[in-house]
Parts: structure tokens; C-alpha cells; sequence
């Protein structure tokens, strides 16, 4: 291990995980940065947190994912780069890499994952696709292009999980005192983690020789549970017995299908944006190496016309 | 080109856009077969879809891509696969790639692609990880399996883009008759294509070994059009000149960013499903080749129980 402290760099920081990779990364007394967007200070929570973190020593590096010179020079200045980007923003980490393979000096990356091993589940649509597809695709880019990592699994945070008894409709915010409702059999073991135990593990990691090009899984013994084993606890803490409904596999999985699934408006929206402000569709040569044209290939199908198809409205 | 029609399956027939290819694919004169959940002949406008299939003469086989034993045996029958599954079931391609590897005998497969170029797509989130991650995912799956392929790339619904003059807030299912509004300076080429037209060139190209593992891109030059372009064709038709208002690229991207982004609740139970009925996040090895386990790296760390964490609750 290092024996002077790594400098960190959050990107992500102002975020529900970011905070505390910030937090435990500053309190452990490691030189501590965070990448905070400009709109981000203008948010009243953010701003909050920006504050907390200036009080416990963090620099706060202005930038953005999309401006590259600033986030080559916020790396340049580190040892360790922790990417907390939310969900929506996963394949944006190509920008970090980017920046990491020019700046050169990065020991370790650390890709924002926390939660269960994308490479290992068996996860059911939509999630597949609308979330470990991006982790995945993240890991290869990673590998690729031969950059130190270490992939963090903390299986379940607590604060969601725990808190809310795994009980969802409505979220619950602390754990229920009558009934409860049980996925499958509730045998399956699953691991639950503390926010700050795990910004704690990670700290620890990131410079450590052992978890170099690994995936560290956090799994305490006495937080691998199953759901059933969760209640139970529960239950002893308050010295009463909840009525349990269990919702069989089956139901659990004829419910996914039931939400409807329109197209959200902010996928429209970068779609249209791609379309018709960038020209993505057309501002490529399509080589003949990879591409062929349709009207070209099928000269005798007759198409419609845009012109054509506006006439059934005018 | 084949003398004898291939005969065609398509999996997600029932939807948008299979319904198209199903229908193209008959009226081709293909023997045509489509591949329809249970759940889907009791759902009454796809029991209508699936009627007016059979109307056609198209062979209806029941099944499910959960179902691998009766889509393999789905495959065996045919030469050409065509997928149009919907966004959120991209990823459950791979389930057709293993039946496809294992039935041996398909001379093409067409994943569900039916847009932009997801290889040379500049989209900006959330839709480059919600949509196009997954579209590339399986994209190079098809690759490394060395199943013949060929990707269409029609762009634009007209249907959707023309119908709407691209006015969806709220959606038009007509051209705008006083004003519209424009993205960026409304100059980016763009490529519409009537849905029954692509279901044409997808057929011909089915067997058609110019297009084999190769990209079919439908660019009608007619219809190749910037939306001011597309504008002019429309206000020519009425006779009549639209208010028309320039919404700024910097102002896209910062409604992209405006629009709320919470968990879907159908994203959520998926991810629970696989923790909590499938407990992935404990069946496998922690092999010391990939990971590390960290409250073994960590002894000293003093980690926060379940059962401690339960007690502030109770």
C-alpha cells in the first residue's frame, strides 16, 4: 500500500452515492476532490453538500463530463478517480476514460457501479437493458483500454433496502410493524451494505495491490441474509410477528410486464436531438466495407416520398 | 439471389413495427411465421394483429423467448430470422442468438434495430445508455457468434416523424397548420421512411448476399430532408406559411437535463427479482482470477450489521 495517502477524485460526488465516497474519502484522510458542475452550485441541496464537503477539505474542482480540458486537468491533479454517475449517465463515463488515457497518470479507476455484479447477473428485462447493458459495456471500454480499475460490488445499500424492509408500494421509509410483503420464498441470500461501510471499503481499495484489476465484492458475513432472515431480525427487535404475504416468481415477473412502458420524454428528446440538430443519420459516408444504400441496391421499389405522405394531411 | 422464397420468422411480431415486417413478409409471397406470446392472443388489438396475420396466411407459432427448447425449435423451421422486440426487451436478444447457434440452420438474422446507426450515433444521454448500449451490445454478439446478419438502418419513422412534423410536446398525429417549432437551425439532414417501405427493402434484402453482414442503410435521396425542408414541403401543400420557432441546441440539452429521472418501478422490480427471487447476488464463487472479497481484505474495518442497522428503527 501507498504510504503517502492517494489524492481522489469523485466525479459524481453531489450524488446519493458520490457523497459518501467524498465524505469517507476525505474523513480517512485522503487529499479529496470533487468535479461539481456548475448547475449543480445552484441547487439548493447540491449546494448544501458542496459546502459540506468544503468544510471537510475537499477542493471542489469546477467541470463538466462534456468539457474535456477541464476534466483532463481535474484528473492530471490525482491519483484515483471514483465515477458516481447516476444511472442515466453511465455511457458518459467514455468521457472519463478518454480524459484518463490523455492525462496518463491515473493509478485507479473506479467506474460507478454499487450494486450487483453486472457481469454475473441474471436480471430480467427492463433492467438488463436500461441499466447493467451500460455497466457492462463500461467494464469492456475499461479493459480496452488497459486502465487500472477496480469494479466495486456492494450488492445492497441499506439505506434503500433495509430501511424500507425491501418494501416498495408505497416505499417505505422505515421498516413495517404489521405485515410485509416477501419476494419468491424468501430464501435467496442477498447482501446488504451500510453507505458509509462501503465508502469505507472502497477507500481502503483503491490503492491497495490486491484489488488491481479486480472486482471487489463487499459480502460481510452478517449482512449476507435472505429476506426472510431480515424480517426475523426484525421482528425479535420488536417482539412481535408481521403477517407475511409471499408473491411467487410467476406474479413477480407478470407485474414487470404490467407497467406500462411509454417512451420517456428525455429519450425522445436526446434522440431528437441526435436526429435533428447533430444529423446522425447522414453525416457519415457509408463505406462499402460496412454499408449499403436500399434505394440504390432495390432501384425498383417504389417508395413514398415525404412530399407524397404530407399530402394524406393536407 | 435464392430462386425459392426464404421462408421468414419474425419474433415480436404483434409490435409497432413487426407488425410491418410480418405483413411485408407475406405479401412478399415469403412464407412467413410469427413467433406470438399467450399473453399476446388474449391482449385484444394484438389478438386483432394476430387474426389479420392468419388472414394472411402468416403460420403462428406460440412461444416465448423465455421458452428455449420451442424458439429453437421456432428457428429450425425457417431460413431468416427477423427480430423487432421492443427497447426494453433489446438485451433478451442474446436468448435468440443461443437458439439461433444451436438450430444451425439460419442463413440470416436481422436484430431489432429499425432507427439511427447505433455505431455511429452521437446521442447524448439518457438515450445513448437507455437504447443505443444495448442495440450495440447485441450487435457485437451477433459478431462474435458468427451469425450471418444484416442490420437495418431506416432512421425515421414517417409515421411518427412526418405524421407529428416532429411537434411531441404534446404529440401531433398531423402536421401543424400555424406554427411550429424547429430544433436547432432545422438545416441537419434527416431520413424519413414510410413504415410499409421499410418492410419492402427488409424483405428484399433478407436473402440478398450484397447485404450480407453488412448495414442496410434506406436513405431515399427524396427523402433526405433537413426539417426546414420538410417544413417548406408541408406549408407548400397547405398553401400557407407556419410562425416557426427556433429552439437553440444549448436549450435542448438543457430540457433534456430538466426532464425528472426517477427509478421506473418497472426497472426496479427486475433488479429485485434478481436479488431477491434469484439471489444473484450470492450464487456464484468470488474466483481470486477476478475478484476480492472485502471484509476478508479488511478485517480491521468495523462494518455495521443488518440487526444493528434495524435498531435506529425500532
Amino acid at each position: 500500500m501507498a504510504t503517502e495517502k492517494s489524492k481522489i477524485l469523485v466525479i459524481g460526488g453531489t450524488g446519493n452515492i458520490g457523497k459518501f465516497m467524498v465524505e469517507g474519502s476525505a474523513k480517512a484522510g485522503n487529499p479529496t476532490f470533487a468535479l461539481v458542475r456548475e448547475a449543480s452550485l445552484s441547487d439548493t441541496v447540491k449546494g448544501k453538500t458542496v459546502q459540506g464537503f468544503k468544510d471537510l477539505g475537499v477542493t471542489i474542482i469546477h467541470g463538466d463530463l462534456e468539457d474535456h480540458e477541464s476534466l483532463v486537468k481535474a484528473i492530471k491533479q490525482v491519483d484515483v478517480v471514483i465515477s458516481t454517475v447516476g444511472r442515466i449517465r453511465l455511457l458518459d463515463q467514455t468521457k472519463i476514460i478518454s480524459a484518463i488515457k490523455e492525462a496518463g497518470n491515473v493509478k485507479r479507476f473506479l467506474p460507478s457501479e454499487f450494486g450487483t455484479d453486472p457481469d454475473k447477473t441474471s436480471v430480467v428485462e427492463p433492467a438488463n437493458t436500461l441499466v447493467f447493458a451500460a455497466k457492462r459495456e463500461i467494464r469492456r471500454a475499461v479493459e480496452a483500454e488497459g486502465i487500472p480499475y477496480t469494479y466495486i460490488v456492494n450488492n445492497c445499500f441499506a439505506g434503500f433496502y433495509v430501511s424500507s424492509l425491501v418494501q416498495f408500494e408505497p416505499r417505505l421509509t422505515s421498516p413495517p410493524r404489521d405485515k410485509v410483503t416477501i419476494f419468491g420464498d424468501g430464501n435467496a441470500k442477498v447482501v446488504f451494505n451500510k453507505e458509509e461501510d462501503i465508502a469505507a471499503y472502497v477507500i481502503r481499495a483503491v490503492d491497495d495491490p490486491r484489488t488491481l484489476n479486480k472486482t471487489l465484492y463487499i459480502n460481510p458475513p452478517k449482512n449476507t441474509l435472505s429476506m426472510n432472515e431480515m424480517v426475523t431480525l426484525w421482528e425479535n427487535k420488536i417482539g412481535k410477528s408481521l403477517d407475511k404475504t409471499h408473491i411467487s416468481e410467476e406474479q413477480v415477473l407478470e407485474n414487470i410486464k404490467a407497467y406500462p412502458d411509454p417512451v420517456p420524454a428525455n429519450i425522445l428528446l436526446s434522440i431528437n436531438h441526435s436526429v435533428f440538430v447533430k444529423g446522425d443519420q447522414t453525416n457519415f459516408i457509408i463505406d462499402p466495407d460496412f454499408g449499403v444504400e436500399a434505394t440504390e441496391l432495390y432501384p425498383d421499389v417504389k417508395y413514398t416520398s415525404v412530399e407524397d405522405y404530407l399530402s394524406q394531411f393536407a
